[in-house]
């Protein structure tokens, strides 16, 4: 078992309790670099529209050449969060986002890096010891262009649950 | 090459031009049925959290068993979309969405099945071959949960390009 499938960390390792998620606070959360092959695969998968799996098509596209699908780009994203935020955290899941945008196309080869920015944060009526954290997440290649942008929930659980 | 991966229809085999999607109108795209080994070679891959990769953390969860990440429920609707309606069509991709959200959790053999419905048509000002076109998914599984809804655009080559 790697340290990315471990199942939730010991309470000495948590680092990221609801309460830690200041509101206004940003982290870096690394970087990732997809290889044609990658994307490739994935396309191949769940995404086989012509500009995700077939060079000649994709030079003809909007895109102008062979790009990762949307979805490629935000689990990529996704592993980043898991990878250096909510494996240390308390993290329960995600109800959804209020918005998402592939702003930019993702090239093979290009070094996408993750931020994400805490904009808000509320106990949850039903739940005393789980809180909600709305986070902005975003991704920029190595050129500064932005190619996704995310606003999206977490549930995370409390260090003190409210009492009544 | 398969049906699923050719480059862009002849003219002939276009359905859906973006004259063609009606306000309104609402389509089924088919169903898929994730198993076990599908959901965590995804998960392991892209969303190692413990309810996503771990049959006991998952128990102990708020979702009560090993579930789907959410991004691979999002795929998995994508190579629907593709296979039963965007290979057929002059799709050129898309900007991104308005909403996500991942309504109830999806387990292994779970029978989901996808529709679209059009809510919204418009020219767009800087492309007069192009039209956009908003529409909604909504994935429900066999006791009739939904598990995903998605609000989201889609840019479609126009039959007709806006004369001036």
């Amino acid at each position: 078992m790697t340290s990315s499938t471990r199942p939730n960390p010991t309470t000495d390792a948590i680092k990221y309790y609801w309460e830690d998620l200041a509101v206004g606070s940003r982290r870096e959360l690394g970087r990732v670099q997809p290889t044609k092959e990658e994307i490739l695969c994935f396309a191949h998968q769940f995404d086989p529209q012509p500009f995700h799996v077939d060079e000649d098509a994709a030079r003809a596209s909007l895109f102008g050449g062979l790009c990762a699908s949307g979805w490629h780009t935000c689990a990529m994203a996704m592993r980043l969060m898991v990878d250096n935020f909510l494996k240390d955290s308390t993290s329960l899941g995600s109800p959804g986002l209020e918005s998402l945008k592939w702003l930019n196309p993702v090239f093979p080869g290009d070094t996408l890096t993750l931020h994400q920015t805490i904009l808000e944060s509320r106990a949850m009526s039903k739940r005393a010891d789980v809180g909600l954290v709305r986070s902005a997440w975003d991704m920029v290649n190595q050129h500064g262009d932005k190619v996704l942008y995310m606003d999206g929930y977490g549930m995370f659980r409390r260090r003190h649950p409210a009492s009544d």
